[in-house]
């Protein structure tokens, strides 16, 4: 296939993001990786770094091509304030929307075939008083999503998550059937579409221990999880559950599927973030088009000092660069 | 130190757990391995499965000593029905209960060091009329014990539970400051005394996604989690958290610690289970005695067959004869 062209978010300018970019440039690309930041503090993080870099202004109306190890394509986007690693600024909380909003734009417009993000800091820009929650959910108003869902994956096993950043208290009340159906109609289609997983097989947690082992440790399993499932198979999914979560995660049940739906949060990711340390990417499903991010934050103690790991920001541009050749083969 | 003496209950007659035992003996031992059991029972396993065990009647005046591969000492308990593997019968639940009975009395008095179970099946002895939720809760009865604490573990990894099975819509009110300290007491304890960690650093989960990110996403760390283990801190333990579930089992944190608290059932196990598959045991704490257990059920259709693994139960062995060599070096 032509190569393709990939918006990367450098992210909060005084955290790890504009590291992990350059980092990452250092290997060579099959594809055009279109780095969208202030090419004077990617030059400045570079020194100090001791990285070689060749920054190429990003041209629209050339052709994707593959890069050699040290370069990359740019996309200016221009600081407000200058910054120094570690140090945040609430006058660049401006900026970093900004390359967001351009990278969403480009994705929509099909400019990038994929935007892959670098880590943000939430604080400071609602401290700059810009109300904001994350990527996912900006992104998810950029396209007009209304519905999304978060994957995280890793070499061999994939979580998606039924709710996410919700107190565990609410949990049991969020899920529905409705929801259910929801999210796993994105999770299926997009396992379709994304993955080229023609048949997706997908396991199931229970919401209780023992998904509430026939109703002695809960019943939601019973009423609801279970006629969710039933309904959704009778569409023709391929679902096996629900099971519990305790044992969900070993070989023989792993081994016969495609994904993981977890009812919430820490049902799902400590195995996936222990079982993928350092090579865990974040994929938003349900959007028109593809992102994924790394599964980390800032870490602006380890700004400049050379410390970063560029480990999940490759594997979230190698799973983005999967995701593209798998929709334009369906 | 002289051989020690262990109590292995072969639980439910027609699951995998004389299967099991029987398997265990295969290799040699360096303490006597008391098998409580009807000897017939296991006579009969050992023709199906064509392994060769030399069953020996348990002499409580005889000294402990080591066992050749293929010897098990044997202190009988008579079947009331014969048992064909795979096929549950309640006229043996009272066989169970009197296996499980003589391994507690005999651990309380001294004459076994500890006691490891193989695994039972808790619903056809309630169908007998029984009533009973498990051996941790038979066990803590019998020794009088009013709190115990499950913990689950496996090479790199302990994990023990605030609460254990209870609905997830209870699990938020449940964890309340006195139950935090009475758990992390039993779990510092028997760390120094069962286990001979001189200083136990324990790392504690946070209840909510995000450990409650500053009280965003839920108020019980800062509420409830925080103030109890100050307490407990002030008490000289070594306590790190509430951190995140999701990032929390991860070497950065795991290579500094000694054991995990995780809040609730679903929230430790999957990764426990992940991590230690075939070769993790659970280990109930707060109790007078040693007690080790297998973590898996009977799996009835693989009793008989040759088919069961006794990596799980091997490591309850071992894990209890470090645990003897830890208590009297105390």
């Amino acid at each position: 296939m032509s190569p393709a062209r990939l918006a990367i978010t450098a992210g909060e300018p005084a955290g790890i993001g504009p590291d992990l970019c350059l980092m990452l440039a250092q290997q060579p690309a099959s594809c055009e990786r279109v780095v969208i930041a202030d090419p004077q503090l990617l030059e400045q993080r570079a020194a100090q770094l001791g990285l070689r870099v060749e920054l190429q202004p990003f041209d629209p109306d050339a052709l994707p091509a593959a890069q050699a190890a040290g370069q990359l394509s740019v996309l200016p986007v221009s600081l407000a304030a200058e910054c120094r690693p570690g140090e945040l600024n609430r006058a660049n909380a401006a900026y970093v929307l900004d390359t967001l909003r351009l990278a969403g734009a480009g994705a929509l417009n099909g400019t990038f075939d994929a935007i892959v993000t670098a880590p943000v800091h939430k604080g400071i820009i609602n401290d700059a008083g810009v109300p904001f929650s994350g990527h996912t959910e900006f992104f998810a108003e950029q396209t007009a999503t209304e519905q999304v869902v978060m994957m995280l994956a890793c070499p061999g096993l994939r979580v998606a998550l039924t709710t996410t950043h919700l107190p565990l208290r609410q949990v049991a009340d969020a899920i529905t059937g409705p929801l259910i159906e929801r999210v796993m109609r994105i999770l299926h289609n997009d396992l379709l579409s994304k993955f080229g997983i023609a048949t997706p097989r997908i396991l199931v947690c229970g919401l209780n221990p023992h998904a509430g082992e026939d109703g002695h440790l809960g019943r939601e399993e019973l009423d609801i999880i279970i006629p969710a499932l039933e309904r959704l198979r009778a569409e023709g999914m391929h679902l096996i559950g629900p099971l519990p979560a305790d044992t969900l995660f070993t070989p023989k049940h792993l081994d016969q599927a495609d994904a993981v739906l977890a009812m919430y949060h820490d049902q799902g990711l400590p195995v996936l973030k222990h079982k993928g340390f350092g090579n865990a990417v974040n994929i938003t499903l349900g959007m028109p088009i593809i992102r994924t991010s790394v599964d980390h934050g800032t870490a602006l103690d380890l700004a400049g000092t050379g410390q970063a790991n560029p480990g999940s920001l490759q594997v979230a541009l190698d799973t983005a660069i999967q995701m593209i050749a798998a929709r334009r083969a369906v």
